[in-house]
Order: C-alpha cells, then sequence, then structure tokens
C-alpha cells in the first residue's frame, strides 16, 4: 500500500517515513509557497532516506491565509495549523494513507481524532501519525539510532519548514516577523541514515 | 533497549508488540488476577511471536476496586482504566520503556498527555504506544499484512482480557455481569504470525 508523506526533511518527518516504510510504500511530499525556492537539503535529505520525492506549490491564497492568522492571533500557531492542514487536504486526494511526523509532545500542527475520523469519512482516506504514541526521549533514541541530524536555528538550514516563508512573508507586510515567532527555534536537517 | 510489552495474546498488543520489536528488545507481560487462570493461549499467541513471555500476578485488591469500580459507573470503563493503570504502574518499575496496544480509536483505557508525563518524570519511564497514531481501517490492514488472529465473544477465547475475571468476580458477588458490561464484545487471540 502507497502511503504520502509529508516531508520537510527534519528528523520527525524523516524518522515517520521510515518507520512506516516498513510497512508502506513511501512516498516523501514536501509543499512550498514559493516554487523558486531552493530545497537541496530536503532533496538531499529524501535521497539520503531513499524513497521517491514529490515537491508541491500551494495556492497562493494559503500563504495571504497564514500571514492573517500569525498576525491576528500574535503567534504562529493557527498559521501552521491552517498550512499543514491544507498540505493533508491535497495529500488526501492522491493518497488512501498520508502520514506525517507528528509527536505526542506536539501541540502544533495537530489533528483532532474529530478531524482525523472526517478525513476517513469524507475522503476515505487514512491518516496515520508513526510518531504520535512516542514523547521526547524514544523520538531521540530512534533517530539517534535511524538518522544523521544537523541541527540549528529556523533560516540556517535549507529544510522545508514553513516558517521561514511565513517569517518572510510577514516582513514583505513591513512588520518584524520576530513580534509573532519564538526567537529560539531549533530545526533540524536529516543528512543521512546512521 | 528493552521494552516491555503489556500482552494480551490479542490482536492490538501483538501488533505492537511487532512493530516495536524492530527498534526495541521486546518482552511481553501478561497480567492476571488469579494465578491459576489457563493462559495457554496466551502463551501460544506469545510463543508464535517469538518474544520472551512474563506473567504477573496483581494484588487481590485491584481486582476488589474494580469490581466496586464496575458498580459504582455501571459500565466497565473506570474498571479498565483502573487495572490498566495498575499494570502500567508495575512495569514502570521494572522497564525504561513500557508500550501497550492503544490505538487513535480507542476509549479506553486511555492515559492522557498529562499521565504519560507524569510517568516520564516520576518513574523516567516511557510510555509508548506504537499503534496511537493508527485508525482502524489500518490496523485491520497491518494486523492482516503481519498476524493470523482468530476472533470470538468474550469468554469463548482464551486471551489474558481483564474483562472475563472482573464478570466472574461481579457475578460473585451475586450480581448479574450482563447488567454492566456490552452484550457484544469481540475478542481476538493471535494463533500465528501471516
Amino acid at each position: 500500500m502507497k502511503a504520502g508523506v509529508l516531508f520537510s526533511g527534519g528528523k520527525d518527518s524523516s524518522l515517520a517515513a521510515l518507520m512506516l516504510s516498513r510497512d508502506y510504500e513511501v512516498e516523501l511530499n514536501t509543499f512550498v509557497f514559493n516554487p523558486a525556492r531552493d530545497l537541496h537539503g530536503v532533496a538531499n535529505a529524501a535521497n539520503a532516506l531513499g524513497f521517491p520525492h514529490r515537491l508541491h506549490v500551494f495556492a497562493p491564497e494559503i500563504l495571504e491565509k497564514a500571514v492573517e492568522a500569525v498576525i491576528a492571533c500574535g503567534y504562529p500557531n493557527d498559521a501552521i495549523n491552517l498550512v499543514h492542514r491544507a498540505a493533508i487536504g491535497v495529500l488526501c486526494r492522491e493518497y488512501g494513507v498520508v502520514a506525517d511526523g507528528t509527536r505526542l509532545d506536539d501541540r502544533v500542527p495537530m489533528l483532532t481524532r474529530g478531524e482525523v475520523q472526517q478525513l476517513r469519512d469524507r475522503c476515505g482516506c487514512s491518516y496515520v501519525r508513526p510518531l504520535l504514541g512516542f514523547g521526547k526521549p524514544e523520538i531521540t533514541r530512534l533517530s539517534d539510532r535511524l538518522l544523521k541530524v544537523r541541527y540549528g536555528e529556523t533560516g540556517t538550514l535549507e529544510n522545508g519548514d514553513y516558517e521561514a516563508e511565513i517569517r518572510e512573508a510577514v516582513e514583505a507586510r513591513g512588520m518584524n516577523p520576530s513580534v509573532f515567532f519564538p526567537s529560539h527555534h531549533t530545526q533540524s536537517l536529516v543528512i543521512g541514515r546512521a
């Protein structure tokens, strides 16, 4: 059975893809706002994992809605949930099984049990989260065991995280993104299998 | 890393054990109230999976508390949660990683995120649920792929489910267990690997 995994090139989505690949035929899917964005870090991560990798470009209104959500809320949580749901929505039209790297300790993005049920009922799609039952110490143990990972602040790694593009769009509106985004947010990029 | 898996011999705990065994050294753990209980079905399931299997006998007051919870609530949910937490509590003193077959769609037994965090903080124990991110259609797909399973109503299969013993204890108090327990509850017993 084919499974489309939402993939940023980071530790969590890579680990989810690897664990899922033991039972499913995994394809990695990365979403961007700007089709010209440099994604060689993500492509290298996909290559290191050894799974097919597809790029998707969001409809332009998604970025607008995300920026408005950041400004309206004063912090990025609603925007990240909105963008994540948009990506899941696209993948559910293309795959019978859609997955991501959501973990037990994540606050956002997080779908409720009702939303997962809706995807099943409306699209006939299974949305699965291989890491949902694992807390941070076990995620660390598993990623140390299976992956080689580089860490850095947002903007210093070429991963497929949405935050960098949303920050840029907030800045393009003449606002300072640091007001809305946490000042230290460590990102990860997979550079190989362990 | 060793992981103690709470094991009934049924489909979910067997699937959780198999999936976890790809990254951990799995030991199966079955809890009973009555040490004389016939558990050959559970032992056969453990044998079919190929993991070491340990039996534990609950302290007698756990059954008393469970029966009281069933009678107080009028249905078995609180009792099943109580017994499950007692078993997890024992295993957390013996293993650094404790797991079970809890799925996304389960109502009971279910620990909250706060309770999982408490186990981590108090005992230094990771409580993991390999199936938590999977809904029913995927659980069925995975168990069809990996396991041979027999199904039947509670009491017709020799698995390690707590319900049979709690029902007997309710009956021993002169009450009809059918008043408290749902009339049709399908159980499963693993009889081999697929």
